[in-house]
């Protein structure tokens, strides 16, 4: 886990903090921008009047959640995370369905996290408008390369950022309710515009109640990353369950006031959010056009309450592109770590397990790149479209390990005896029964509301996963019943080794392989060439003969030029033959240091290679002859098979 | 060659004729747009006066390259083509330099014809027109889809259309010259207009005669595909080279005969075509503007010839865009069977040279597929544009083997002393000098009017396919140095062998290994396991005493929970201990029937393997075992290694 990156030292809350907060601490930089714009589809005079509403029920939610995560740690210090608690006590099912959300979630960790980094950073950058694309398939790529290189994130390197993120909006924060209260504080730059309507937006009744409910989910999305310490509590140091509760209370009451703080302030000082400036935002009833382009609400808010103090601003602007470009990093993270897990339970290809196993982590990584990057694209980087599908992936992983921790509870209740024990666990599983049914209900909520806006497209995904993984696990569990050794099974010893060398023109590496098939005394040995050229195999019989070589010489005729065909019926018809002896194909292989001199060597070798290794009772040796372009190649990971041929890094 | 598609059956010579000039025929169907068209650009009456002179020009061209090409396949009948000619007589370089020029005309016979072919056929399909680029595209599909499911061409499936194609413009011809005589001769949807000189094109002097040139070299397009027949000689009945000879004539007079005709019918009937109609076409001075949308040159001369009788003009359309789908067919024939010459030699990869790896072929099809279908796009499939990148390959080609031919005269002058047979060879030079000097003087004429057009685009493409091949050749020529074996060098004999069987979990794929490495009774046997799981080695170990097994089990530790390192350094160890000893490692493999099951196995067993490779001294022996899902599958080419995993064919 992440205790390897940092050389096995466990961290002290105060780096655990920043590292695994990230991504939580971030969502405050798109979650009061989605209530407000939600809520600014009914006009300016409903925003005002709701937006503290929705922010206490968001806030409600955070503490039900926070609240619950911290048995959560108490009991699962392995750091197994929400998919380890559903496995566990409901089932695999329940946790493959907590897997499939996990990975979809990770994708959108991505994807909203630079979008939302790129509109904030355009408040510093104006230029980035209208390039706002371009610009986070940019970082995507960045962070990808990074990530790919191995650069090891250092605990410091983390808490830079975040806390100066948290500085930074705190004090914000606190210089806006100074100014509140000596009555200076300043009005926002959308203040002085009117937000109209959309059309058919009622105010009252059930329409208003179900806007209020949409924007409810929306912020909703300040929740994502909370369970990120639950699966980091290994690399706590001592004690790491109270140490991983403890940062999770920091956690959640930073998040809560800075999101409070926001909303509040956000009121005060005018702020308006659209997505259709141009014509939703007029002065003295006229819309005001395209020229008008607003920030972000931290943007605004930073402005506003910076007034003429510049730097202010820009470093606000600074520290939450950052922050967010530290919460997607963190999915860069945690998505291989997650195949791994699941490679383990063979719900994934094997090779993901291997966790030396660079390749298998670069596809990881690379795969998280693409679908970000492609999600990005097809939804132009508009944070309110990916925030649709975020949020339902989140609620159906908080519900399921918040279900599972009732179980859990349920199942140590029935065996534990101290009275203490007893209480603690029957106020742990009150905790986790209303995270549980909060969870569910905002699951539900997220789900009537969010439906059609995208979140059918993150469950279909997530559909799509589930049925692939089960599908592997299948294939895995399939093959192992196929190869199970019955208990006293010993397979029948071969009587006689029949080797073949097989010979295509008479050089070093022929030679060498007609060594090593002597060297091995099989009982049976012979050296067989394919004509396919009258001319060239005659010259081969003859050389053959001047030298004297003590093996015999077969040769195979080919009437359409192929070679593959001749050898394999010739090793059937010894098969057939001699169906207890066992055929071993020596072949001569070319072993180059540069990829693109590999092309042009060794392709009907490897064919013929394929093809036997379907023919039963045959056994196929590859002879290596190192060219001089392969000397000192040995280490390179850049010839670790066909998948990952061009992924190149450093020797260990 | 094609012999063998044709089941070794020769061609007589009605049937060679529309297999071996399809290509040449396919010409009439675009040289005199290209005439007429690059005539326009200086008006309506330049083309009237002119058209004639660029027409007679180049069939004075056509008659003296299909003189000189009857010497070729009298002298060269093995096929070898201007390829073999140009090698044998000028030198590696220059067959080289031919070779890439016909690569390079392969991909543009493609892209031309078929684009040509969507022209024509827009004037029986007018809904074709604006979407010309697409239907090119699919049609290049449609080819590449036949020509990888490897469709037999039989001779007469060849001749019907090209014989149709042949009667429709004779006959049209013909029809035409009648009404001529008769007076009875319609004019074409055109002759109604006047068409007007691009600005600044000069009609007198160097600019006229500039323009003439331009024409002139457009209208050598007619020329492509004459020197198809030398490359098929050996399909004719004997006496082949009479035969092939013969056939060249008749090819000849037919394309002369119907260039002639069209163009000079199309002047009668007042043809007129441009680039740009809406502007260029005016109708008593007003320009025509977008909706009149004019034919090709067959297309408006059939209309016109047969005025009211539709199914003429049908037919017309029909057999043109028919001839010019099999031109573009016999490239797709032609380009890997120069591929497998060209391996032969070194040039190409040596897995092309294997006539019966359809994988080879199926690659080569697929490149060029590629190539012509980003040509149709990048030129929006306009033929025009794609001419001029056309020509200079193919007169390239012209020049080298015509020059070649008079040094092969040279060469057989020297030991001839038979007087008739000196007489005939002094004949067949001046020929061939005529043609060598004509075919120079084109070729300068095309480079000076068509660089900055496109033609430096055709030069830099067979510049690159140069160095490649040169590349290629130079490199099998240092790896054959150096693996030569010297005259009396006996490679030492291993005297011990050290076998390793990988071991990771006690199934029978491992059972299988342990067995097939004691029947080769090495010196020393043991079994290796890479401990990446505490538990599962434990029990491993457990497993294997319990069974007593009698090969003893040794441990490698792995910090990093990968394979491949740990197994790496042992092999080593055990070399550097007895540097004399090979190593053989054993590795199962499991075998699969479907490919995407395939992915989720062996791929830490493949790294594995491949990084051994790179240690001197060791054999990789893999161990099969075929899972059920694998049965039957032995002769699917599906299997024949990464590159052609996924083309499918059938069984032989």
């Amino acid at each position: 886990m992440r205790s390897d990156k940092l050389g096995d030292t466990l961290l002290p809350k105060r780096l655990a903090l920043p590292i695994f907060a990230s991504d939580a601490l971030s969502s405050v930089a798109y979650a009061p921008d989605e209530i407000m714009l939600m809520l600014g589809l009914a006009g300016g005079a409903f925003v005002t009047t709701h937006s503290w509403q929705v922010a206490i029920g968001v806030i409600l939610v955070m503490v039900v959640v926070v609240a619950s995560y911290r048995q959560n740690v108490r009991a699962y210090p392995s750091g197994g995370g929400d998919y380890e608690v559903a496995t566990v006590n409901l089932g695999p099912r329940a946790g493959l369905t907590v897997a499939s959300a996990l990975l979809v979630d990770y994708v959108l960790t991505v994807a909203v996290s630079i979008s939302s980094g790129v509109l904030n950073a355009a408040t510093a950058i104006p230029s980035l408008r209208g390039h706002e694309v371009q610009a986070a398939v940019g970082l995507v790529a960045i962070l990808t390369a990074m990530n790919l290189r191995g650069v090891r994130e250092s605990g410091k390197a983390f808490a830079v950022p975040v806390y100066a993120f948290i500085v930074g909006i705190i004090g914000m924060g606190l210089f806006g309710a100074f100014q509140f209260v000596t009555g200076n504080l300043g009005q926002a730059e959308t203040a002085k515009y009117d937000l109209v309507p959309e059309e058919g937006q009622g105010l009252v009744g059930i329409a208003a109640a179900f806007l209020l409910l949409r924007a409810f989910s929306s912020g909703c999305a300040a929740l994502t990353g909370v369970e990120a310490i639950s699966n980091g509590v290994p690399a706590f140091q001592k004690p790491k369950s109270r140490n991983a509760a403890t940062t999770l209370l920091m956690m959640g009451t930073l998040s809560i006031t800075m999101l409070g703080a926001i909303v509040w302030l956000g009121r005060e000082t005018g702020i308006k959010v659209t997505d259709d400036p141009a014509t939703q935002l007029t002065l003295n009833g006229q819309p005001v056009g395209p020229s008008v382009v607003p920030d972000t609400v931290l943007g605004q808010l930073a402005k506003a309450i910076f007034g003429g103090f510049t730097p202010g601003v820009v470093f606000v602007s600074i520290v939450t592109g950052l922050i967010l470009i530290l919460a997607a990093n963190t999915a860069f993270n945690g998505f291989p770590v997650l195949g791994s897990i699941l490679a383990k339970d063979g719900y994934l290809p094997r090779q993901l397990h291997t966790r030396g196993d660079r390749l298998a982590f670069s596809n990881g990584i690379l795969i998280l790149a693409a679908a970000a990057a492609l999600l990005i694209v097809a939804y132009q980087a508009k944070v309110t479209s990916l925030i649709q599908l975020y949020i339902v992936g989140v609620f159906v992983s908080f519900t399921l390990s918040q279900s599972g921790m009732i179980r859990h509870w349920n199942r140590h209740l029935k065996t534990e005896t101290d009275p203490k024990e007893r209480a603690r666990m029957r106020r742990s599983r009150v905790i986790n029964a209303v995270g549980a049914l909060m969870s569910a209900t905002v699951l539900l909520v997220v789900l009537v509301t969010k439906f059609q806006a995208g979140a059918k497209y993150a469950i279909a995904a997530m559909a799509v996963l589930f049925l692939l993984m089960l599908g592997i696990r299948r294939h895995y569990s399939r093959v192992n019943d196929e190869l199970k050794l019955a208990d006293d099974e010993t397979p029948l010893l071969p009587s006689r080794v029949h080797s073949i060398v097989l010979i295509s023109k008479l050089h070093k590496p022929a030679m060498r392989a007609v060594a090593y098939a002597r060297a091995t005394r099989p009982t049976v040995l012979e050296a067989v060439t394919v004509d396919v050229d009258p001319d060239e195999t005659a010259a081969l019989q003859a050389e053959w003969s001047r030298r004297e070589i003590p093996v015999p010489l077969k040769v195979l005729s080919s009437p359409y030029r192929e070679i593959t065909r001749p050898v394999i019926d010739y090793v059937r018809s010894i098969r057939s033959g001699s169906p207890r002896d066992v055929v071993v194909v020596y072949i001569p292989e070319y072993v180059l240091g540069r990829w693109y001199e590999q092309i042009l060597h060794n392709q009907s070798a490897l064919r013929l290679k394929a093809r036997l290794l379907f023919t039963p009772g045959v056994m196929v040796a590859s002879v290596p002859w190192q060219l001089r372009s392969s000397e000192g190649r040995a280490d390179d990971s850049v010839f670790d098979g066909p998948v990952g041929g061009s992924v190149r890094r450093g020797p260990r």
